[in-house]
């Protein structure tokens, strides 16, 4: 059993809701109010939303007598559970200055008490627990998401004004030369296995036959993907997707989403404001695309999320206690790798996969509104794996499946080659 | 002379900056950052825009050893003076959570500062006065602005929030009977005569021949207007300006802007929330397009600027103390007419004219980088006449002219209806 | 009376019909089927549109048993008549590729046959005649159309095909020194005078108050045109109206609309196909917004409506025998200048005005559904006057009112300037 | 080896390139002419496409002192291949009025001439006759297309006029209740196998695991879909995927896309024109989304590929004489299901799987420039197996991948479900 699922739901409850508190505590109400583009919601809307679901989805079955916080927030915060009701359209989320703020947080902690007080009557149903425990990692997962979805809005201001102040700089350091690991071909099982919480996409565990492949030792880095600019990389279509073209040529791409050339070379905007760009760190906020077309580039591939995820079994490779403390130290930028050995795959970023969105076979939904959870989504998205430098601790596994589109570049999101064998 | 510039410069200043903030006062910093759509600018962006104003073509030419308040300022709060520099792109400026509504309070505050520094040591230059009246005169623009923006914003949440709580509630009144006033055919003088300030683009006075021509007694009301709408006037092509059956179909317009029709009858977004419609007041917040339908059902035409400036000139009819009281009482809403006579002239909602806003003949630009204040945006753009409930006191006159494109409606925009005589 | 009004009308039909197809017949089906753009239509739709006219407007009332040549077309060819009933989207007239050009010519032969045949019987009765001239102007505006629209799809083609071979074509001449025609304060008339046939938008004739004014004896070369090029006009956004400058970048434009820069200097597509630019020649294929950034780098301005229909009458300069025949004798480019005078107010290119197009005092549209002719239009257009290469003969007058939105650069549009005395 | 590859070359390219002519017959160079969206391109381009890569590919390195057709042919004519050079942009195909239709045929004859001559002196050269034979089907794929191209274009005109008159129209007929057939789970091969032609993207041949399933016996009949829109199918978001409801909202789509309904019922365009709807045959002209929709609602799925391949191969199923038949004798419409089995792989309609069209292991595209045939196409699009009624005869198989994006459904596109054992 995971180490969260032992704490007690209360308990566990009270940590996370916390949580999210604590990051929107370095953002004033403005910081919290705005949004940056229709796939970013303001800090604001994510602290309402994560409430709603408990509202609606516990208190609303559990709690006698319910009666909702304010008949308005329910359409409000609904972000896409057409069984529920109305929603308020995605992209005009950032026009609700009100309620503001402090209404929000008023709401949260109604709610907090509310439902605390329904653990402590029914705490013992198990329905009632699978549902709080389900609210919990949607927190965890709009937690990831109030990071990046604050650091892209951060982006697009001239000043690029840091989230918060620098922790302490790592030096940059000597990455040790990639190294390719192997794995033979034959049937393997993937998908989530055991007691612990997981989300309906990573069910049923099932059988995959994988070919002989290589997987890399370490993600790429900046100084890697710098080459592939200088070599041309961004101006030749023939490494490209044809989409993948289209779309750099759309958005004028020539490097990654937050980097600027800058007098004194290369500069990348960090949570922690503009930073130079470290050669040694992996390179981050990078498109499926772009990722994509440094493999070839690189005369290699991605993987597939088969393989990443058995890689991941067979290394008996899971986010540790050094991946947890770097989500939760609060550097929220990617480290370098110092160590030989399959490194990377938790806690420093997502990594894409050339694995479209699909279902399991045997896929279900869960049951009832929470079953609009994962499945609808199941088109035109693509697996990244892993974890990241933004992903809460004791949130993700070797089964976790992280998805966007193939063109989103506003998560933490880099590159591990894969290769035939 | 007016009485506004026989008070001493220096009170005048206070008075009209302090205004600024007074009117921001209802509004939390979340209201006062977020954009809702490219034609309006928050609150936020107006304070600091009309100091950058001050600072950029006062401060810089006449104070001592000018540094900038802060040099990102100068790019992020320039609207449109391309001779100036660089620019932040108008649609993003709600995404500037940075610098902070307590920051540009500041820097207002040194601003001003600095500014009556300098009207206290070189205040008898003319020029420098000049500019320090063009300052406080756009300054007044922006502050009707900062109403009808955030009256648009406001609008946008679903709960339709005041923007602060009404002021007791004027009955609905017997309209008198419209009236009209006839006005003889010959050769009349239009623009800005006399000492006090006037924009450039009133200038030079000049003769205009006009036809003899009829001028209504009063603004359409709210009654009248849903006749129109009774009629089927939104369903039928052959009353509207083929742009404004476009406009009328894109947009799906069935009413006016803030209008919606709840279960109790017609419901009207003002700034003091929802209110019931009533019927005695003008219809505002149409389009030219609107007025121009409405007229053309209504066997009648819009006048032309020079047709109402001539009428105000000729009936003596200037901005007076009630209008100024209106203003500046915060009512923020037109009022019904009581008595007989020519009246809504200034004070309840600007008036659509058929004129396109052209220069005058002989027009000149100011000098300099202000002169891009007015001349270029002389094309797509159509005339209103008057002043609103939202225009502060002693800033309009009968020479005054305002513009927007035919199809905005989120301006305190009236009808008055002309006719052959 | 006018010249093409004392022809018998069933001659005068005759003529006209026919030149419509003679300007087809360079074209391959093909060429008459694709339309390159929304405000463009193809040569077929030209070529049916004008016979539905006659066929609604005409036979529908003054025919026994009339019947629709083909139901259908009456909603195909429908342009804009809402009075009259549905029409097809405006955009997609060039998927109609059925019709094939083969039928819509025997469609205009059937219609040709039956109003010939109604004139023969009825053709003395007044407002049948006035509404066979009303649809034969209306026809020669389309002739104009089809040219300047077949050029238009013809240029987007990288062949830059010719409409049809090259005349001789003129050597560059040295054309006279620019000189100014001076013109006195007072009141004047304009509009349309007389018995002959004129739209409704050219009435009533009124009183208008000009200033003194001067005149620009030509129209600007390409030479002088290439010297504001030459000077970065194009790239200081301070000689631009607002709108021009967001027009400008939008379009990525940095010369006239059909030119190019080769190895061996510029070229210019022309309905022969690309020539080196003559700079003797008239620059065509201008926005109002490049005409009035040219005059404002000039140090001059653009006339209004008013100030170059008093200039045409007092010089008394009329479309003459020698416009009538350049526009017929096909070459369908504007000629040089070789003689001192006022000259090129017709036959070469219509010239932009700074005035909007608005109703005259007192307009009022036609009656019946072709009262929708040219009062709906009034609204975010600007008004060019004079004729050009493309007009038909004896089709302009000093009042005719032709009229584009700024943006437009299709038509035969050229500059003249005019100023303060 | 296949039939069509025992064929001698040059009778076999005669053969296919004289196909195309055929398929262009009953169309006017008008018809020939006009693109009516991005995503299709006109029936001349097609013609000279093809064309152009025989001239490309073949000609250019086989033919001695090779000189192109038409310099201008080289990029008017090339659809995507970056590495050839330049090429026109897709959604401007329609505006190419020139060269026009007989050049186009002229250039194929050309080419014609030529390849037969390299043919006969060359034709044992194996790369040779391995690049002719990916031209030939490469020209059948833009048979296809042309056919469904044209569907859409005639489509878009109000006449619904028919491509060519329809043959004897089938009786509807009682389809047989829908069956399913049992699959069982371990490790099978896909991918092609023996030495006929295909394309780069059905090899390598490789292992997958596949689970229990079951698949259905025969398309979905319009009978069955109709039922899906009367139980409220278009209006129920929790059928959809996500995008998919974004699409049918954007589309305002409630029924497939070319069904409309008249006063006498449903009716379907078809390439004879409008036809009453037949309950008895496949729904076709469905996208992805309208197809997983479906599904949803009958509670089943869409197939993988990979069951797709392999319930074909193991039930021995290959397209036939009577499928051959049904494309060649030009009913270009799929039929209903008169009996019992596994029916209507190939020859009615493609069928839309759940699998995105991504590389299969160890995917290696052609050499040079053909290398950007398929692979490049490798995301955002999901894999449709079978054969349509458009397909050539002799040009699909089992292990042919289609493949389009999500809401495409101009193509002859139809459900088959699956279900879990």
């Amino acid at each position: 059993m995971d180490t969260h699922t032992s704490t007690r739901p209360s308990a566990r409850y009270t940590e996370v809701r916390q949580r999210s508190l604590e990051l929107a505590a370095p953002l004033s109400a403005e910081d919290c109010c705005v949004q940056s583009m229709p796939d970013a919601s303001p800090i604001k809307w994510h602290l309402a939303h994560t409430t709603w679901f408990f509202e609606t989805f516990v208190l609303e079955t559990w709690e006698e007598n319910f009666r909702p916080f304010h008949e308005a927030f329910r359409v409000l915060f609904n972000s896409y559970y057409n069984a529920v009701g109305d929603r308020h359209p995605r992209p005009e989320r950032g026009l609700l200055t009100r309620p503001g703020l402090d209404q929000v947080r008023a709401y949260r902690a109604a709610v907090d008490d509310r439902l605390q007080a329904v653990l402590a009557k029914r705490g013992a149903e198990p329905r009632l627990l699978e549902l709080v425990e389900l609210g919990l990692n949607h927190e965890q997962q709009h937690q990831e998401l109030m990071l990046t979805d604050v650091k892209h809005m951060l982006s697009r201001n001239p000043l690029w004004p840091p989230y918060r102040a620098a922790a302490a700089t790592q030096a940059a350091v000597d990455v040790p030369a990639l190294d390719w690991y192997e794995f033979s071909a034959g049937i393997h099982e993937i998908g989530h296995a055991g007691p612990g919480f997981c989300f309906d996409n990573e069910l049923p565990r099932h059988k995959v036959y994988l070919q002989d492949f290589r997987l890399a030792s370490r993600l790429v880095t900046n100084a890697e993907y710098l080459a592939f600019i200088d070599a041309g990389g961004y101006q030749d279509p023939r490494l490209w997707l044809s989409d993948g073209w289209d779309w750099r040529v759309a958005q004028g791409r020539s490097h990654p989403l937050y980097w600027r050339r800058g007098e004194d070379g290369w500069q990348e905007f960090t949570l922690s404001g503009a930073q130079a760009l470290d050669p040694s760190r992996p390179v981050v906020h990078v498109s499926l695309y772009e990722a994509d077309a440094f493999a070839r580039w690189a005369d290699a591939r991605l993987p597939t999320e088969a393989e990443w995820e058995h890689a991941a079994c067979v290394c008996r490779i899971e986010p540790g206690a050094a991946e947890a403390h770097l989500a939760d130290n609060g550097a929220f930028h990617p480290r370098a790798v110092r160590d030989a050995g399959l490194t990377q795959l938790f806690g420093d970023a997502w990594q894409w996969t050339q694995s479209s969105y699909d279902p399991y076979p045997g896929f279900t939904p869960g049951a009832g509104a929470v079953g609009e959870y994962n499945g609808k989504f199941m088109v035109n998205q693509y697996v990244l794996r892993g974890g990241s430098c933004a992903t809460p601790g004791h949130h993700t596994r070797a089964s976790y499946r992280n998805f966007f589109p193939a063109g989103a570049c506003w998560q933490f999101s880099a590159i591990r080659l894969a290769h035939r064998r």
